[in-house]
């Protein structure tokens, strides 16, 4: 059985069960730099230090997938959260599932992102690896290294495909 | 008196008493997600647990100063690193300062980055706020939040000019 997942725009109440969407706009901004600058200050909750852990600072690159595109799997990280922010103003799409069964075609939630918002997923918050709609597509990471399992999988049996 | 300060290309190799280059030229890489993505992996010593401290992402959206372009003062943040990376591909300009008095003309090096690069200053490390070529030049930036004081800053009483 195939079922077909809509993409809805990202916004920062629907992104809300999943973690943070980061973004200028109606954000809490102040003037630094003597008014040279203008800081959009605290846009996500990095969550990195459980178990001994630390902020890693990446960069992915991130190659568009075949269409139509077929899930393949659902990933979450138990021990910390993970911020994407990308770093050429062109839309991508996030899909996350609620609950605890990330499978489940009612759970799976469907975003598309522009350029100038990244997320920062929760910990435990499932998500599907990156996916970008440009060759080349690159997002600054903040995620976590140290000790411990912070990587759970759970690959799609049936079929779930996204209507672009 | 006033002196002049020329303006090298930002290398690693140049930036090193003063943090890390952040950039995907020269990194470490390797695949993930199936082929459809690289990481270029853990680019920089983010630093920002002293006294209870936490990691912070922000963004800075900046504006070019006027030319000539008089260096106003120095600061450091004591207790943290700072991360910066540009969000649109533009150069940009940072001035750092070896050693301990950041106002000494022959400490001071300035460097341009690429849209392509940027900066962890080092806790400790001697900089001037932030310095673009373009208007509403953003940054995504990481660095600490938490008690303490993590802001020193050096005016300039003599004049420092970069030779553009």
């Amino acid at each position: 059985m195939t079922s077909f997942l809509k993409i809805q725009p990202l916004t920062r109440a629907g992104f809300a069960p999943f973690g943070e969407v980061i973004e200028t706009q109606g954000s809490c901004r102040f003037a630094i730099n003597a008014g040279f600058a203008e800081r959009f200050h605290d846009l996500a909750r990095i969550d990195v230090a459980a178990a001994g852990g630390r902020p890693l600072l990446s960069i992915l690159r991130a190659q568009p997938r075949p269409t139509p595109l077929r899930l393949t799997l659902m990933e979450r990280h138990p021990l910390a959260s993970q911020a994407l922010f990308p770093l050429q103003d062109r839309d991508w799409l996030i899909v996350v599932a609620a609950g605890q069964d990330p499978l489940r075609p009612q759970a799976l939630r469907a975003f598309r992102a522009s350029g100038r918002q990244g997320v920062n997923y929760a910990p435990g918050a499932w998500h599907h690896p990156l996916i970008v709609l440009t060759p080349d597509h690159e997002f600054l990471v903040i995620d976590r290294d140290g000790e411990g399992v912070n990587l759970e999988e759970a690959p799609f049996v049936t079929e779930v495909i996204l209507d672009l």
